[in-house]
């Protein structure tokens, strides 16, 4: 009958890929690497766009576009950032196909239309970006600059997951240029506050708000500033990312400005980030082995609305009831499907709006109708209740907001109970076999003893977390001295 | 003082140009034919996007996002396509870059990491989202599919211009499939109707409806729906394309389902797409030597208000005025800005905004104040008056829409007085020298003619108009006989 799903159990990472397909967000395609984002799954990134972009737009900050090439002179110009990418640029060499001689109705490279300088394609954009700005700025009257794309980006990955890591992906990137350090930085951690906004109270998804070490920073960035969240097998995401890239691209394009005394000095900036990853963490944040749980405030649909009836005629008083229902939710502003197609009966039905993860299922029977009730399923309880249909709406806008919060709290629980304080080695190998999560421990502050845990353990060095509580002690691997605990895991 | 905008008169190309870049629509970039999209001329598309958007919903279309790339077997598949967009296709080729040995902090094209099949950056995705709909397509059950997508797309131009015609521009294309050809030919015209509808009474444009000639049929096409605008120099712009592909691409991409009867066919197809060329169309079927003139419902900004002071004390008690007032223009939905700033005078405030197209700028002076009035301009006509600042926001709102009204019934006389009869080559010619315009007249038929008369005049078949009156004549060119006019131009 229904769409089978491996159970989470059974293998963790077929789960994740059966929600995905058959839940209907996203499909494989003739790409290698690349996916193809589906109506449902595009639904569900339209809500969360449109949320992040009211924020952004809260916040000060205008839309632009820049384009999709980057020319390969100006990747290279600044050296780390270049560096960071260049295993990962898919490269625009031609511009023209031609007819193959040799091959009827094929085509092939025409050599003769070879570019004289390769165009990287933008595995992100600061490069095209701040070699634009260079136009734009003259005097700190022209700043601040606060822009924010939403495009397609491409990193050329070797093993990828549905949303998690694709070779094309969707994101935003803030690109933010600023006459101070300390308005740069400010600037940093307000769309850091932003992203944890969003992710937490938007998408149900707690996370750890911290600094990245030396090693996990974005290329090019003077700081990374990052949101780490926890999925169910205790493995963590990374959700966002904010940097404050100091003056290092305004160097490498030469983009000065003058300040209010007329002394020249190189702009300061940011970039920050997400993108169509988060609906890979959002899934394995909450779903369970009967398909997806959306939190309602981003689920493409809040409420679907199943008749059950034996006839035509029961179906028409039903029906008669439900288009006054529907009115209703909507005018509160709920996004409600009356699904009475007689294709599928109502179980087959049931089963297919669970997987999809629809926050609230109404169920509605010719006797329901007598009784002048309805029944109420949530999705991520399994609990049903009957309910009356007089004011039935108000009932389901309340639940929609319990949905909402419980969906936090029990993620949260989750997330807390896996944060683990590991004093020794062996503690640590343990807690990240047994129990997996967050762990806490102390660490040398060294990129090579970070290296050698990494190697050995798996786990990576998630955050330092900001407000981190500074505590004597000593690394667990070297035993070196230490002043605060960071937080490890294994990561996606 | 302010910018110089080249007039009309003097240089039409330049004064193009002058207005997109100064007026802050778009700037150049590093990247050969393509261009930045600015803050205020992306606020332009995002307003058109969102409008479009909202139409293609309410005839039931839903988004999704499919690949950039193009693996090049699968874009090769149909023919008569491929040929059509081979020669402006930029090929991925290589997905690595790597240190130069010879240049150090420079970067080479990795030889060790050619792809084995090369990859198109779409120039439009009907090949890659046909090869997609394979998987989804099984029986009539499945049909229609109402997709739509918003993304980039790459055409190697060699003359390019901002806007008009750009390497990479942004466009939305529809993807239709459909158990039927009466359908899919339905859905083709319901799609050029949401096009005329929203050029008109939005972009204040009007537009002709009509059909292609098989010489400028999108390549794989079986017809091409059109609509043409006209320019304030007498040239036509196709504004949006609507396209019956017929069973092209399921032949091509073997995309079969079996109807109500279990027989197996071949699914039929359209595509339909406009893009951000028509901020090109916008721009020149409207603005003046002054500089842009955006019609109210799709302007970034509609209002703007210059306050007019010698102290700080005059500007404070206009402030608390106007602070008021924009909460009542805000409260009516009306995007308003006051620009308060002290950096420029009220004059330059003046011409900065007639450039932006800002259609109403409201002026308040001290003795305004005073007298309980406020100056209006609008920016179309340029006319002023003094209104009482009482319930101005209600004569605000109802002149946002007479300047709406004015500007597409402004464009419309003109795009009428500029058809004319030709009914003999000479006359032909010398319309289009001397007046320009579209030209209505008989034509033989034969794609020979056609490439003949572009040959001889540089003018198009724009198109055949919808519901043509059928009138007995003789070609212009060849003197055979004909059974209707068709609409030339010179196009962009």
């Amino acid at each position: 009958m229904g769409k089978v799903i491996t159970s989470k159990e059974q293998d963790y990472s077929q789960w994740y890929n059966d929600l995905i397909l058959k839940g209907g967000l996203a499909d494989y395609s003739a790409v290698r690497g690349c996916m193809v984002i589906k109506p449902y799954g595009f639904a569900l990134w339209e809500n969360m766009r449109d949320v992040l972009d009211r924020m952004f737009k809260e916040t000060g900050h205008q839309n632009a576009y820049f384009p999709l090439f980057v020319p390969k002179s100006l990747f290279e110009a600044e050296e780390k950032n270049a560096e960071g990418f260049a295993k990962e640029c898919a490269v625009v060499t031609h511009y023209r196909l031609k007819s193959d001689p040799e091959n009827k109705g094929k085509l092939i490279v025409d050599p003769e239309a070879k570019l004289e300088e390769e165009l990287v394609v933008r595995p992100t954009s600061e490069a095209i970006i701040w070699n634009t700005y260079k136009g734009w700025i003259q005097s700190y009257r022209d700043l601040p600059i606060l822009v924010n794309q939403w495009a397609n980006v491409v990193r050329w990955e070797m093993r990828t997951r549905l949303f998690l890591r694709t070779a094309e992906f969707l994101w935003q990137e803030g690109h933010t240029a600023h006459a101070t350090a300390k308005e740069a930085i400010a600037e940093t951690k307000q769309m850091l506050d932003v992203y944890a906004d969003f992710v937490e109270n938007w998408m149900a998804v707690p996370v750890i708000k911290g600094v990245k070490t030396p090693n996990e920073r974005f290329a090019g960035a003077e700081d990374t500033y990052c949101i780490e969240a926890l999925m169910q097998d205790g493995k963590a995401l990374q959700a966002g990312t904010s940097h404050f890239l100091g003056q290092n691209f305004a160097k490498a394009f030469d983009v000065k400005f003058s300040d209010n005394n007329n002394q020249l000095d190189y702009v300061w900036a940011t970039s920050w980030g997400v993108s169509t990853r988060l609906i890979g963490g959002l899934v394995m944040a909450h779903s369970d082995d009967d398909g997806l749980i959306l939190p309602p405030k981003i689920a493409p649909l809040q409420v679907v609305i199943v008749p059950i009836y034996k006839s035509d005629e029961q179906k028409g008083a039903i029906s008669n009831e439900v288009h006054i229902l529907v009115k209703k939710l909507k005018a509160l502003g709920i996004r409600v499907k009356y699904d009475d197609s007689d294709n599928n009966r109502p179980g087959w039905k049931f089963a297919e709006y669970e997987l999809k993860g629809v926050p609230v299922r109404v169920a509605i029977g010719a006797r329901d109708l007598e009784n002048n009730v309805v029944e109420i399923a949530r999705r991520d309880t399994k609990e049903k209740n009957t309910v009356p249909l007089t004011g039935v709406e108000f009932y389901i806008q309340t639940l929609l907001e319990e949905i909402q919060l419980h969906m936090f709290n029990k993620a949260k629980a989750f997330r807390d109970e896996h944060i683990t304080r590991a004093n020794h080695w062996n503690e640590f190998l343990h807690i990240l076999d047994t129990k997996a999560g967050f762990v806490s421990a102390h660490w040398d502050g060294t990129a090579e003893t970070e290296e050698k845990i990494k190697e050995l353990s798996k786990a990576t060095i998630r955050c330092i977390p900001l407000h981190n509580e500074q505590e004597e002690g000593v690394c667990i691997l070297t035993g070196k001295p230490s002043k605060e605990r960071v937080l490890f895991a294994r990561a996606y």
